[in-house]
């Protein structure tokens, strides 16, 4: 996938709107629903057992987010997973602070296994963390270089034939079709709470309309965030910039601004 | 009701400085109580069974949003809307998604037939859904034009003896009383989410001094929204400017812009 | 302590940027969230039982908000405040409209009875309530001047072996050691939904860096409101520039702003 087909994948996404469902966690509920419209998408946030088959059936794909886990939501998400499956839809998975506690990791590598259509979006410690290696996160923050990841990620690849994305400093996409590397964000954007979740939301809005590596989807955020960032006096002004840029961003900047390449 | 009337009614909302109970959902649980304070009421978010009646016994009105439902909530909204009834006060319910399906078109009649003093906001999609007909809706999203709803409105008022506000490019505000239309805000604010609840929360201010038509609600969120979309560069600018609108706008704004007129 | 100790707690805060457990409500999970992230702690909002033992044994404080409470929220504040007792990491209540229900005085007071290291945080009507005194709160809005809670306050330092800190116009922070008089911040503030429990956040961070006080977290909290609402055209942008003004605020601008005295 090269810059060409990312702008394509982005011109789909906003001609078709795809809906997308999230169980997502309540700190960044609405975040993630700006960052989908934003972007061209329609979210949804629905969590409930009556309510999932039916909406698995119309909607484009399924975000979970582990942010706010409890026993109630673990089995929501559970069973939601499971009309993705078969209704034939990608699910996208944010194991939020997996390696913080053992419940977290524990129901994380439960709904990977489960999912049948998967993309694993996570920081480098958590993507250590679901891969069972000991990783150093402080509750939901990484303290672990993205590269650091790497090992892990292709050990998830292979192990739920996942595609997986290590969000950092340097963004890692990883699948069988190789390593995509990607240089763009700013660190500004840790200081936000919730522009990782965004992030996964809008790989299920990427995944949707077929592309489902998470590439396009981190490209975007990433080209965003980094506008956003020269824009902002601080970590206010740039989650009010960050939709702004997801909403304006256009094919010429995305493809003057991307940072692309693959590992050898 | 004439512009001074609404008018008036935001003076004597911003004297007064209602309570509004809302059981609404998570996404937007932080928009409605920043809209709420802008405009110049007080909130609070309640949902528990054990301190409902007296909530209600002191609060000025009560709004129901079911955008994120699910079992406990729709026992929780229930247990509410007859508080309400018992202690006179009036309900808004804003019926998210309720074509979307069963569940949300089942619960959204109940409740509406549980509430004595009522006032249903929602989109095109949503209004036609409640009365039973068939809908475009994508998700929480209409994809009917506002004027599509007006049978379907006009149904609602007569079978829930309720008042009705269909938002939309151009709103509609029908009641007994005939129906006005509204020709303000801009089409930016569709890629926010939570403009829609925001505008419910406030149609539960202005009920609780006594407008419980939405009429006055949905003006001054059409102003204030325009207002917000000149100044805005995206959705994120334009969530923030919202709020600064709502809390500056002033009586000779108000009658300047409003674009109100009334069917025959 | 005086403006240099605050400085050098803001300082260490940053160094260490310690992990900060929440249990808050719906509606400002977010706003606390950024707010701990832009002073430079790391925020977690966790509620689970199941984790609940581990969290507590490496975070440095908890928070626990009882804004949108109800008899699940209740059952795990409960145990998360035994587990930061077993671990001997400081506590901070926020009793969020602690006046309006029986459920909530009662609730705020068991929690304030059981934890052992114990910092409240609330505006005047508030701490009023929790003394069990008659309070004149509108909701979660306080209608009482912050000087008439100081007899509340001395009250609850010693029922509860507490530090307690009363928001208002005026700050008061109260102790074993006398009382404190902070004269930041803007009235604008309380039209932003969330800003005394990002101050409870926030006092959290400096308990778990050792300031127990509130005293260091109401002086920066004020210091950047009041920068904040000098930039700010409504409670929207009010709300960004404070996130901006929290990550930007430096040790010359606390001192050169800081209103601080002491009570005879």
């Amino acid at each position: 996938m090269n810059v060409n087909a990312i702008c394509t994948a982005l011109a789909q996404l906003r001609e078709q709107a795809p809906l997308v469902v999230n169980i997502t966690n309540y700190v960044v509920m609405n975040n993630s629903a700006n960052a989908l419209l934003a972007i061209g998408a329609s979210p949804i946030m629905a969590h409930s057992r009556e309510e999932m088959t039916e909406m698995m059936a119309f909607a484009g794909a399924l975000v979970i987010n582990i942010g706010t886990l409890d026993r109630t939501w673990i089995e929501r998400m559970t069973f939601a997973v499971e009309q993705a499956n078969a209704a034939g839809k990608p699910v996208v998975l944010d194991p939020v602070g997996c390696g913080a506690t053992s419940l977290r990791a524990h129901t994380a590598r439960q709904l990977a296994a489960l999912a049948k259509h998967l993309t694993i979006r996570g920081n480098a410690s958590e993507i250590i963390a679901l891969a069972g290696q000991a990783s150093q996160g402080k509750g939901v923050d990484s303290q672990d270089p993205s590269e650091t990841a790497l090992e892990a990620a292709k050990q998830l690849v292979e192990q739920y034939q996942a595609q997986v994305v290590i969000s950092g400093a340097t963004d890692y996409i990883v699948s069988n079709d190789g390593t995509f590397v990607l240089n763009n964000g700013h660190p500004m954007m840790t200081q936000v709470t919730g522009t990782g979740c965004s992030l996964s939301a809008i790989t299920g809005a990427f995944a949707a309309i077929g592309e489902t590596s998470g590439l396009a989807a981190a490209a975007v955020m990433g080209v965003a965030g980094e506008i956003a960032a020269e824009q902002a006096k601080g970590p206010g002004s740039l989650q009010v910039a960050l939709l702004d840029a997801l909403y304006n961003l256009d094919e010429n900047t995305l493809t003057q601004r991307l940072k692309l390449s693959q590992l050898a």
